[in-house]
């Protein structure tokens, strides 16, 4: 049988964009990992568990209806409405790869906007009405900003908003989603005492979240690249090289910074740092410059290492880092097209006509995606209740969740971050940076 | 150089194949994960070992022998013989991608049989036997059934079976030889009361169970599209759509199954669920819409929940859910290709032809699975003896049988879950589960 | 659009190539977990830290100055001169891929060359002097070994040396450069006894560097096959093929020689062992038939079996076998070169030219990583020294230079290494292995 060469170039296509979202996909185990290492043993497999929520419940749903309501058939620029369960005509998409590859591809990144989530309101949210999040977030939340700015006929696409793989779409959508969740939910008992101050409530499993990491890194080798939808597009190899750049640079500001603060390199602080700089070149990684990739990332590790602290000091109270790292991280590299893109970037003789498209754009999702959260939150909590009691808290979610406990037979002490931190296992770069 | 049209699409195949290849490959280090954790950690590093036997010893016998039963020279449609080592004339295949491509990917396979079995005679088999039954696993008994479905001229093949991936010749086969295995082996001490009751021996880390799981389902993203062995097939997508769906389901269905049945959501559940669906759309992935994905992934999420009571009813001990999981879901997803297949299926008006052959070639398989593992037990029983005396049993199988712990510097307590469970942490859910 | 066959050819050399940079790049995180659990809790997370500057610091160092030393415009066969930040003209290397992409593979080796030396120094290394190291090893030491073999120019280039993806280049240069540290850095405290008595130091959580080496197996699919810079290569398939032959006859053999000899497989070993055939075969993979990849593999595993004690025995203190695995393996794979190549092997009728070739080579790639990191750690150590007190030793490295635990809710006892170890916990094998 003779292979024409379209059936060459789809099939080059298609192989790249299901292997991408095979990466992305994998995501949500270093999420998991990352998450659940983070916090407190006793939390960590209901985190785990929210995880595998969004990726079952929340899967399901993009299927359903939430791909139909960000890619079908355009109404007024706000939303789509057409190709449920991906039934349809989807010809006016123009894909040169099969549905099936595109939907695969993009229900990978609906289920991280709830993930993202997921750790932000870790240690103290109940399990049921985070499966009514996941699904709501995957089905409307996530779909109405991704038609906005990808969807055909969307009204950011239009005015010219470019995120190439999601810093505003997928990042500042789930941060400052995590944000008003967090806020509706209220802080972890015992991260705020009385008298104003900020306890730590180290992780349990640090070498576990860092594998967590270096999973979700390797995953954004499919999340930018593979954004592309094509294996021929000559611009992948750059696209490549600026995400690991910019992660690069970012853990490295945020080792050193803290490093040279505090007198020790803080963990958590270079891998959120390094995971500030993924999130900040995904909107930009297409059209920027490796060298603009490093400025990029430098910034958003400094903007993690100041943004954990100050939500704290809002006494929002996010156990993961995840506002810092996909809300600000994912704003800040969505203007940061406006500055650095080579093709109408501020630096670039563009003027301020895309850095105002970019400003606006990233505006108006994350007010979308805050609101949305916030109300959903709001009315969960009016009705079923989102928050577990402070017994079940102080036992733990696992158990009053789930039944179970992460390590049945390894000699676990959770109590231990609700009592002062005992002298010999102090934190003291963490108490420090906390009492500034 | 000019490159001509066909080695451009004997590349694309090739670097397809091969890269589901790898990820197939990973699937032994979430097997491994996934195994370790659902045990107690005094057993955890003798499951890895065992898992890294299949890969070694394992890897070796399906070079020199397995695969030329499995695909050599058809000998009156019941086995192979020919092309040891890799030697000879293997062009009968009609294979677009270079022989060596096609080994490595069968090789995943084959490996992937005996570490099913691995996880079922945890914490109580010795390790001498076992690298026996993984060698033999990759030698004789995956091949055989391999040769009678996939094998040139097998005589289910020449019937018209339909199995895509493996959910008959590699989990079927794996879970009813796992059966076999343990109903040889016996029970892990403990683990059934003289008064007929069932205790829970909890998993001893969540959390490495859980990613050992998000690996799993990764590497399928290999092991079902990349059963096309071409990455031309226009097929890939949907097939890779239909795996993902189907593992949705099967992970919703057994989560909320469980917290509506128990009040709370199980996690060995919703794991053992989504792998469940994994593994009953690997037959059916290529020919079922999506939609009948997503049903059969429900079923087999239903199936997990009830076999793995219903195999503790009957003191077969499986630690891991083997048998459920690979056994039960891989019988009936063999089964459903009859049902939902669009060409041939039931519910297609193709009648019953196809169900009968399917029902025929899952119980084959199945039966040769079972009797094949369970004269090599029981010949390996009479001989050198399967089964660690009852002290190595309390002191652990790690330290037993290689010396050394899991975690020299954490403190384990791995002998609770021989005493009673303490009520400070006992497990209401899976108490009352096994109650019913 | 009509695509043209040159720029399908391409696209498909791209995706290969990326696809293999992104298994290679999750290497790391496979080093990060192998080597923190081969050692104690209480240092693990520095170790983890000590990675992720590679991934940071280490990268960043090898776009601005290493890439330019080890590919720019060659000076006297020694060293490459141009192209530093990529800019510049790189059109002699005949690149049929994107410069980029060819970069980023570039990177995750050179990262890599860092991290074997990481496990070597763990558990007493200050965190500052290892960043300087880690920078140094990626702009100096590797991309100089580097343009040597692989540059266009180089000396050993030039006389005909094979070293297909780096058993000289990668892991002799890290393993003998690993060599050099530990002898300038000492021991670890308690390590050796006064009365010449070897010390168990125990890892503290084998299920993670089991994990760790199956991450780092998956990436060997990348790191070989991808050194091809080719899917189009029509020898990927048997070059994957070989990898992983090699692979499992280490590991075949490391388990069975130390059952044999010592009554129990050795977990570390068997590791160690699968992870010594991968490294010897690197040199050799695109060269030699499968069944030489098997000899190359077990003698690889033996190997690593006897020079881990060796070591010991010189007071060399490595604690994860990075000298054994890299630096020993890495020697033989390139020596083995010169007797299984089909093309100008001993065994093949080559005579002893290539053979000459392949050990003058090895042994200068060798003598420069030895020399060059003796040379800096000893720099080091008279400025700013390398090593922490023995209070922080003794502490933890986690707390001392980062302020934190791994685990911090988990009971660790981290001390009981250096106390002796308690006979209800005692190690049989190792302490057989090193009583010899």
């Amino acid at each position: 049988m003779e292979v024409s060469i379209n059936s060459l170039a789809s099939g080059i296509d298609t192989v790249w964009v299901l292997l991408c979202a095979a990466l992305v996909f994998l995501m949500e185990g270093g999420f998991a990992a990352l998450e659940a290492g983070f916090i407190r043993s006793k939390n960590s497999l209901n985190i785990i568990m929210k995880v595998i929520m969004d990726c079952t419940v929340g899967m399901l749903g993009y299927f359903a209806v939430g791909f139909a309501l960000m890619y079908g058939v355009d109404k007024a620029g706000l939303i789509g409405w057409s190709g449920f369960f991906l039934k349809g005509d989807f010809t006016y998409l123009g894909l040169k790869i099969p549905l099936y590859a595109y939907w695969l591809f993009q229900a990978a990144f609906a289920i991280a906007v709830a993930t993202i989530v997921s750790g932000a309101v870790a240690e103290r949210m109940k399990f049921a009405p985070y499966i009514v999040f996941s699904l709501l977030a995957t089905v409307v939340i996530y779909p109405v900003a991704g038609h906005w700015v990808w969807g055909s006929g969307g009204w950011l696409n239009k005015l010219g908003m470019l995120d190439f793989a999601g810093s505003a779409v997928v990042h500042s959508l789930g941060g400052w989603a995590s944000l008003a969740a967090v806020l509706v939910l209220g802080p972890r008992t015992g991260k705020f005492g009385k008298d104003g101050a900020v306890h730590v409530l180290p992780g349990h499993n640090l070498p576990l979240a860092a594998l967590g990491a270096f999973l979700l890194w390797f995953g954004w080798f499919g999340f930018n690249p593979g954004s592309t939808l094509s294996g021929l597009d000559t611009n992948i190899a750059r696209i490549a090289v600026n995400t690991n750049l910019s992660a690069a640079a970012g853990g490295t500001i945020a080792a050193i910074y803290t490093a040279v603060k505090f007198g020790k390199a803080d963990p958590s602080m270079a891998i959120n740092g390094a995971l500030g700089g993924l999130v900040a070149i995904t909107a930009g990684c297409a059209f920027v410059e490796p060298i603009s990739a490093v400025i990029i990332g430098a910034f958003a590790g400094m903007l993690v290492v100041f943004a954990v602290p100050f939500f704290d000091s809002l006494r929002a109270d996010d156990p993961v880092g995840a506002i810092a790292v996909h809300g600000v991280c994912g704003t800040f590299g969505t203007v940061a097209v406006g500055i650095f893109a080579e093709n109408g970037g501020l630096l670039y003789g563009g003027g301020l006509g895309l850095l105002g498209v970019q400003i606006l754009g990233v505006a108006a999702v994350s007010i979308w995606g805050f609101a949305a959260t916030y109300g959903l939150f709001s009315l969960l909590k009016a009705t079923v209740g989102i928050r577990v009691s402070v017994d079940d808290e102080i036992e733990g979610l696992d158990m009053s969740e789930h039944g179970i406990t992460a390590y049945s037979d390894l000699e676990c002490n959770p109590l231990t971050a609700l009592s002062p931190v005992p002298s010999a296992r102090s934190f003291p770069v963490a108490e420090h940076r906390l009492a500034e």
